[in-house]
């Protein structure tokens, strides 16, 4: 049976390839045979979801945000995240100013691969629901919650459980040490800094350990940085290696 | 003075955003001010270069490939690489069947930062001299070379220094043994699958050591896998960590 789809419910979905769109109605867009499935077994509110057998091909390529469109596609509904809490022992991310898409999605994908469960996010850094973001995360978006706040406020009074533990913030600085070398705790707060600027001089301000991943041989005339989904990768391995 | 351009330079340099071009001229473009001034560092033969400020904006956004035309470009040949010869202890990555053009460039970067200086690729891994290769590589195509050849066979007979000596070949499986507990040689090949596939069965038979990136916790319903950037990037850094 062909399920038509109105004129009105293309718009509305197409729609959503806009953040101001999405803000407004709170939904996003999944689109693929695996994130659709990942998206119906994740317990979120799937409000609608299609599949180009039932709808036609050419009515999937209105709705499709990609240049190739998939089979599927679902309208899922953004969650409502309780204010972030981060546990004893709990490793976090923050992230201060990601740009690119391709590399939110990609440290989400991370971030679940590592068992990070929370990534606080400073405003200006990409919204996680923009569907290249989404597309990137493999289905990772679905089980790591990123919180958008003012990081620099956040992490200056890290929403820690008791007010008498302090909880290291580390970050990765060209001027840093030895991440090999360096004593790293289990939990605490990994802050990654953007691509063009690296961590803001006021977040930097509440960092307490400062790491670096050295370049080999140590010292060598090498590119000048590494991307940072690839910098968040190798420390996340880091932390994971020693505990 | 505006350097005029004639319709037919122009059309030339367009043109090598074609493959096809790219192989028959043995030539490639690169663009942006800090990789032109790499490229005119780098020794590498830089054929012509140009300025928006010289040309014209217009002029700039005809031979460009980028979407936002940067105010720098220019034309560089090839080099003729010398058949690869490892040397003891070196490092070598081997990669088999990446197609995106970005994860390529990202490991050349990645390869740059390490001090890896080959990298062996499989007939089917895309060209390192496409522009979003180039790109992406932010500059380390200068300082890493990128070999193409029948990879099953290279690695059968892997090139080594003297042939008493037998050169240890890792690999990443889903099947392989913790990457932080298994004992990594200083020099050695390590090989990298497609994004898709991962390493196809001629080349896993190659491969003497297969290593395997744990989540964490161990066992943990998480995405299926890494990103091929972020592995090599996971990889790479453990064994230069060892050494």
């Amino acid at each position: 049976m062909i399920q038509m789809l109105s004129k009105n419910e293309i718009k509305e979905i197409r729609a959503l390839g806009q953040k101001k769109f999405r803000d407004e109605r709170r939904l996003f867009v999944v689109e693929g045979e695996k994130l659709v499935a990942e998206a119906l077994q994740s317990g979120w509110d799937v409000v609608a979801h299609f599949r180009a057998e039932d709808i036609g091909e050419e009515a999937m390529a209105r709705i499709s945000q990609l240049t190739h469109p998939s089979p599927a596609l679902a309208v899922v509904r953004q969650p409502n995240h309780e204010p972030p809490v981060i546990a004893p022992d709990e490793l976090v991310l923050a992230l201060d100013g990601v740009r690119d898409p391709g590399n939110l999605g990609t440290i989400v994908r991370i971030a679940d691969w590592f068992g990070i469960r929370q990534i606080l996010s400073s405003e200006d850094t990409v919204e996680c629901f923009n569907p290249k973001v989404v597309q990137a995360t493999m289905g990772a978006i679905f089980r790591v919650r990123v919180h958008y706040c003012d990081l620099t406020h956040c992490l200056a009074r890290a929403p820690i459980p008791s007010a008498t533990e302090a909880i290291s913030v580390y970050g990765t600085f060209l001027e840093g040490d030895d991440i090999y070398q360096t004593p790293l705790t289990k939990g605490g707060i990994l802050v990654m800094g953007s691509e063009a600027n690296g961590i803001s001089p006021a977040v930097a301000a509440t960092v307490t350990r400062k790491l670096f991943i050295p370049p080999f041989p140590q010292g060598a005339h090498t590119s000048e940085s590494l991307n940072v989904a690839v910098a968040t990768a190798i420390a996340c391995s880091e932390f994971r290696r020693r505990h």
